[in-house]
């Protein structure tokens, strides 16, 4: 005998003995269906079973005094099929396990680990692995959380005039109001007015800007905005590999196709136009390939694009009719001698209106990274040059759905682009503390680049820029096979037995993308100094270790 | 002689000798594509062009010197379909004309008005009308911000712990690191301890806590897991008319079905579960029903549902195998007598284990209304119950990708499920303020109902709850037509006259939804006593002449 469950077309097979009064033989479309090894194990959904006949089952069903038995509405069959194709390496299974490591280690009767504490390298949260916020800042926005403190003399003048410049701004001087969907008027004003003084005096309109929740925020409206078509006329994103895997999970998420082109490990990570062109038009031929992203200074891979190269992918974007997403939210992190950050709409512009009058382009800016790292504000801007004005209506009115970033992290964004400026009473401490973490991070870089390269089948590219270094390994075969066979990318192995033997949590680098047959890991350059020496000296050891254990 | 644009298959009429040098004799397949009126209007995105047609095209041309001309690679016939169908009327068109009358009343030469200010009832923004935020809530959240503040002696001690409680479970001690994306373990666990004195301590469970960026974040999360299938198996989501606008723009966006259920007007905005059937059976003919999303209290409609609705409404749901999603961020608005908040997971588990083990239902509140008006902090929670695991799994992975929800937002959320106890240094003030808020409202609530209804022609049910009226308007046969003949709504067309000539702004029922033939405005509650006063009135003038002028 066999029951169903409404709504859904879910079959199942149970106990009925009220179906059997009703159909006693059991009809044909019934023994279609295969039966269901037991009663608790996850029911099929035949979403194809024609809605009516389900009806007019359980209305016999119910005459006859048998309860619909009940699935879940929501199961993994049943969910949206581009959710499940999602996948964000950096918070992954190897964190979830780190995460459990951690609860491990404070159990007083817990199994005893050959390491002390977690080091969690595995995301770029300075603040978490002890860098200090800047002074400044966390006073403005103290002021305007709790204006009281406008009359503490403990507060400096120029803070002060931050905070009651922000709070005219929002709706009933509190930042606790909405504000408009772009942003707040003054705060999209100043970071016209930092890109203008940025790009060497090009104009930035405060129209052109979106204050967002993140960079993340504004990166997947525009990729949203960007998705459309179908099949063969689907929209394709291009996209670095490696690659910050929000771009491949958003791509996924939107259901748009991932379009990738490799940077040049062997020349640092850069970008060579005939991959670029090599890529395009694979693409072309299975679907529509309408955006280009670049990540400058570049997550993982930490190389910091040259000029050249900049203006050769705005000419290639211009030339095959391509939307640019520059993602530049680590435009203070630059470390390499010889190594400049340009932002992608100066180029642009100093490339005449031939391209400046036509490319489009999305830039995209953050308080997460840089001298801040002030992730949980979730702040950030994007500005987008040579949008459609009808497009940018739309735009407008899609992100006004969701009201409005977090006003404190408008807040902080305005600091950002609008900090301390010579002769302010705040302004020599602030260059104090701004300078002492990016040097740190400067010195880090080097640190990093420079034990990893001791370590016989590890090979670092210099970190040019931005936090984290994505070192090659060499595995041995017997390593790789084991991997394979436990179903895992090798890199993935290594990095689980790393966090495992030592605490220590890395990304693998078939999180981020990387060519066939080759592996990496992706750390961050966060932890302070000391620990960051330890953590590379553990990391050493441990590949020397794994390479012998598995030759 | 016509040219084209390379990638996006678009053709565009223009000069190109270089294309007849190419092919002297215009080919089939582009004759048959009608011109464009002139080069700068925009073209049309022929997405069926076959790309290979168009790269041979593209070649030939180069080869011959011929500059592809470009067209805007995102325009609003290329972007994606979804965002077009999207609208959001709290801030749509008439609030887009409120804010430009406000720039030209702050102009010196500007146009007189017959009015000094705009008043902006459009929104549930309270401190942006003039409310207070809650003084220990910003204590806390400033001393996060600034912890050196919590050596001030100016800075309550429950503050200050509640403060250093937060910061411990954040990573660095610092609300500028990312927390885990399910939100901080503290607060969740807080949360959890809410709800269960809340509902009468039916236990709640912290790891069935999400902290979202406002509750319209968790929402949109949930319906976009459940949006699944295609035509007539694509998701049906029922959502109560009136409702509150944020579901039938996300509906749209995410390209599920929208089911209208309609509440009773005349029995005070109640909710008939025969209404439900109808709306349900009709829906199953088309698409696959498998959400049933309700607001309690309501928005715009003010309703606080009886008890007994409620477990219509879960017996419901568990009958026709509907996904629950209980939208309660009004929970502590509740001003009539008479009228209770029940929780939906309340109701649901004192209904016994026949329905507490088996309907699926996401609650959702927020820190942006109720008492605390915080909208600008995004703060917000859903809870699930009784999710597949499997389900719930993907839910965190998802996510996971936009890293975690403010911190700030979080630590306020923390501040309202754990606010002030008895005996504590900040319990007198803060129930002060408190009340004062929540009173004011209960009087506003009632002198809004009473000053509208002596309006001949304007019909207000009581406001038993939330923060809005949604009175119904009879417009003259006259003026609908002469909307109509203009092509908007007649209640847009009311609104746009009330907001020139008396500078009220207030949204047409039309952007909410509304019985066929039948017209309405929202207005919130939220202005200070006086200001509502001269607005009621202003608004009773304003209709006796419209009245009489359309007559």
């Amino acid at each position: 005998a066999w029951g169903f469950s409404g709504g859904q077309h879910v079959l199942k097979w149970g106990r009925c003995e009220a179906y059997a009064a009703v159909y006693p033989t059991v009809p044909d479309w019934v023994l279609n269906f295969s039966p269901l090894p037991s009663l608790s194990s996850p029911h099929r959904n035949l979403s194809a079973f024609p809605a009516a006949q389900s009806e007019h089952l359980q209305q016999k069903m119910s005459e006859n005094g048998a309860l619909p038995l009940r699935g879940k509405v929501l199961t993994v069959d049943t969910m949206n099929a581009n959710v499940k194709k999602v996948d964000y390496a950096v918070r992954g299974p190897i964190v979830q396990r780190a995460v459990q490591i951690e609860k491990e280690l404070k159990e007083v009767q817990g199994v005893k680990k050959p390491f002390e504490e977690v080091i969690k390298a595995n995301i770029g949260d300075a603040h978490a692995m002890g860098q200090r916020p800047i002074t400044f800042f966390r006073q403005v926005i103290a002021l305007c959380t709790y204006p009281q403190l406008l009359d503490d003399n403990k507060f400096p003048e120029d803070a002060k005039n931050r905070a009651r410049r922000i709070l005219q701004s929002c709706g009933g001087n509190s930042i606790g109001a909405y504000t408009t969907s772009q942003g707040i008027d003054c705060v999209r004003h100043d970071v016209a007015s930092y890109i203008q003084r940025r790009d060497g005096g090009i104009p930035s309109d405060p129209d052109n800007i979106y204050l967002t929740t993140g960079a993340s925020d504004g990166i997947v409206t525009i990729l949203k905005l960007l998705t459309a078509g179908e099949g063969r006329t689907r929209t394709g994103v291009m996209i670095s590999i490696p690659q910050y895997p929000l771009y491949s999970a958003s791509i996924a998420e939107l259901g748009a196709v991932q379009i990738n082109y490799y940077l040049n490990e062997e020349k640092c990570w850069s970008l060579d136009i005939s991959e670029l062109q090599r890529s395009l038009h694979a693409a072309r031929e299975h679907c529509n390939p309408r955006v280009l992203c670049i990540i400058n200074p570049g997550n993982p891979t930490g190389q910091v694009q040259s000029r050249q190269c900049i203006e050769d992918v705005i000419r290639f974007a211009a030339k095959e009719n391509l939307f640019l997403m520059a993602d530049e939210v680590y435009q203070d992190n630059v470390y390499a001698e010889g190594c400049e950050f340009h932002s992608f709409k100066k180029v642009l512009f100093e490339m005449g209106p031939e391209y400046s009058s036509k490319v489009e382009l999305a830039s995209f800016h953050s308080t997460s990274k840089c001298y801040m790292g002030e992730c949980g504000f979730r702040g950030g801007y994007m500005e987008v040059i040579n949008m459609d004005p009808e497009v940018k209506a739309q735009l407008t009115k899609l992100v006004s759905v969701r009201l409005c970033p977090p006003a404190p992290g408008q807040a902080l964004m305005d600091l950002v682009v609008n900090s301390p400026q010579p002769g302010e009473p705040s302004y020599q401490t602030f260059m104090k503390e701004r300078t002492a973490v990016l040097s740190a991070l400067a010195e880090k870089a080097k640190l990093t680049e420079e034990i990893l390269n001791t370590v016989p089948g590890i090979s670092c590219n210099p970190v040019q820029g931005a936090m984290y270094s994505f070192p090659r390994i060499t595995l041995p075969e017997r390593a790789i096979n084991e991997a394979k066979a436990k179903g895992q990318a090798p890199d993935m192995f290594y990095c689980m037995k790393l966090l495992e033997e030592s605490g220590i949590c890395l990304v693998p680098g078939s999180g981020f993308g990387q060519r066939e047959g080759t592996y990496h890991f992706r750390m961050t350059i966060l932890p302070p100094t000391d620990k960051l020496k330890i953590m590379l000296n553990k990391l050493k050891e441990f590949h020397q270790k794994f390479t012998q254990q598995y030759s």
